[in-house]
């Protein structure tokens, strides 16, 4: 982990409120933010937690409840094209991370999700049964791969982990011809280090390993270029950078290479190759329709659908940089405050090696937050011990950064966190 | 099948315009139509397939976009109880399905919910292999069975299917002790005829099968007793007689004498024991959360948990009689057009084996549900020669089966239905 001597890029400037006007003034994507309906008086940073809510999400949730669902029923499958949501949100997702059309589809939780690709994955490698992965990887990745394992049994599947590090030598070290899957997620959920896809996923398949990424916490808040890193398969959430709604659908990504061979277990009748000829033989669909399962969420889906539409005419590699810019001068801020120097960084400084959030790990994380909270800077906490901020591009002003941390700085300054009312802890913290 | 000969109950009474007057006036359900949005001059006959919308529901999705999601964003989680919604619809649901509390949960689709059950029933065998069930079941039923079979292998798991008959002789010879699981739809999808729940359940448990009943055609239209018939798992869909929206999340149910031995494949981060403790080794949560997989879809979930509250105050037995009466109305007027002879019933007559739709075979159906669509009356067409009419008794008014049947009889009459347009395939049909 990094200490805070490493200062991020741009440290020798003195971070003033009049700079942060300037880059605010000058942002392209400043006109981005009227797109939401933010609250008032606050600053979101937790963006990667829940994406805050776009106009057009609201006004086609309207439109799908009053003009769809309750006038036009049953027809609106074929009227309001409901039946190809899952392809057109994916569509509109594969533009986001590199994926060229037909390989991606939307659907169903990342967990679900998650076990259709291992599945499918081992399934694909008989000789093999390991799947190695990070041993802080978020955990509904590790536990999809207990949960296959305790079907498969153990001599089918097991599930190996290395620990984190500042680098990725314990992991490349790891890929033996014993792994059958590599599965990885990009950033990090809390320490917001970014993988390098590229060597990971070219390491992995010169020992003739499968590479699954999870992208929950980097699409939409950074390029990905699945093709060009010949990736295997990926999924991702769609409720956290793609703003679209509280437990939006996910979505799944199978290159075109795999689509025929792969044979996926949730095998429900949307992913049939003619699903409304009721036949009793599962037949799977050619393409990446056979990762359906169930009856897509229709009104989730159209929200998620709306939702994608702000990043129509977004340059991914502008809001890349206003990322990085947004949590360089973050920090950079936060050092300047003398009185901040109990918060450390966990997140690495390199540009290339950290995604869209930064994570402190501070004694008394937990109530510091919920203060934050309080205070109109909305951050979280991740047990035990870490206070997490995330940059969402679309939506945040670089003065909003000033805010946050002179919000902070007040708080630890003046002892006002250690009060006892931050200390109760809630159900989701 | 019956034939036309089978008259439904009542049958010796003429069906007149003013005696569906008369029963509309005196139905103790009749007020509950004002809790729908309903289309203008539209009978709807396919709530079997999406329920219409309720006006509660639309409210709470207003709610959960303007004041939750866009303004207390994350925060929602808590303060809106989002964490707790897949139990608290869960509960609202046992109300519907006998079920006593802790023992169903509202999550992911159908399909996702019976690979969770069906593996875990799988597990619970270790010395079967067999999941039997009908032909005719509704096919993601089948193919969830394939799906986990080709995973498993064929010594593990193997689908056994018995053709559907007028009688379950069939069905009941086939219960022997290779059967590890009985896997039944309790109203057929096609012809709408009911199992007998209780004496099925029985007899497989006779011989040390577990029983997993799919509740999609039958859950909210007629009484239904999962804990007094023993049942060890069921299935059910949000958005048919429950309203929830097109695409609602499903529900699950696991009898409460199994949960602590259960162990579900789709182990996802919602079903930890402790959720937010973020550990890397997945621990069960001891009651029916852990057949909770991945991220609740809020918006979806919040919208069907409104949708349930009509329902709040509703006598099931009076919803069963109103569901019965509006089908032989429907039936019995349908006699009394001498043009509709080509319409062949596929439905039993018997009150105690049908459920809440009629089916009849007719060489044309697919064109006569496209023209009763075009004239106001929606029904649904089902392979390769149904046409399937939903009865569903909360917004449904006995003069609209005057004005269905009536419509039915000038088309067909008058050969309307057999111009091209009414030809020209859907998508979705």
């Amino acid at each position: 982990m990094t200490t805070q001597s490493h200062l991020l890029k741009n440290s020798q400037t003195e971070i003033s409120l009049p700079l942060l006007q300037q880059l605010d003034s000058q942002d392209p994507l400043a006109a981005k933010r009227d797109a939401f309906v933010l609250p008032e008086n606050t600053v979101y940073l937790d963006g990667n937690s829940l994406g805050a809510m776009p106009k057009l999400a609201a006004e086609r949730a309207q439109q799908v409840l009053t003009q769809q669902w309750s006038q036009d029923l049953i027809k609106s499958w074929n009227r309001h094209h409901w039946i190809d949501l899952p392809v057109t949100v994916g569509e509109k997702i594969s533009h986001l991370v590199g994926a060229a059309s037909g390989q991606l589809i939307c659907c169903d939780s990342t967990s679900v999700n998650l076990f259709k690709v291992l599945s499918s994955a081992m399934l694909m490698q008989p000789g093999r049964k390991q799947v190695l992965s990070q041993a802080g990887n978020f955990p509904t990745d590790l536990y999809m791969v207990q949960g296959l394992a305790s079907l498969l049994g153990e001599q089918r599947c097991q599930l190996k982990l290395v620990d984190e590090s500042e680098n990725d030598e314990l992991l490349e070290q790891s890929l033996s011809e014993e792994v059958a899957v590599l599965l990885l997620t990009q950033v990090d959920f809390r320490s917001g280090r970014l993988l390098n896809m590229q060597r990971l996923t070219e390491l992995a398949h010169a020992k003739g390993i499968l590479v699954i990424w999870d992208l929950a916490h980097s699409a939409g808040a950074l390029a990905i270029e699945l093709d060009a890193c010949n990736v295997d398969f990926a999924v991702g959430c769609g409720y956290k950078y793609l703003n679209g709604g509280p437990g939006a659908p996910a979505f799944v990504y199978v290159a075109a290479r795999h689509q025929s061979a792969v044979s996926q277990p949730l095998s429900g009748w949307m992913g049939h190759s003619s699903p409304f000829s009721f036949d009793k033989n599962y037949q799977k669909a050619p393409g990446i329709s056979q990762f359906l399962t169930g009856t897509p969420a229709i009104l989730s889906m159209s929200v998620l659908d709306a939702a994608l539409d702000v990043f129509a005419d977004v340059d991914m590699a502008q809001l890349r940089q206003k990322s990085l810019q947004l949590s360089s001068y973050f920090h950079q801020l936060l050092l300047q405050h003398p009185g901040l120097n109990e918060l450390t960084l966990l997140t690495p400084v390199e540009p290339a090696e950290r995604g869209s959030q930064l994570a402190y790990q501070h004694p008394n994380a937990y109530a510091l937050c919920q203060a934050l909270i309080e205070h109109g800077v909305v951050a979280d906490f991740r047990a035990p011990d870490i206070l997490r901020l995330g940059f969402a591009p679309l939506y945040l002003r670089f003065t909003d950064i000033w805010q946050a941390v002179t919000t902070l700085a007040k708080l630890v300054e003046t002892g006002e966190y250690l009060k006892p009312q931050y200390a109760v802890k809630n159900k989701v913290t």
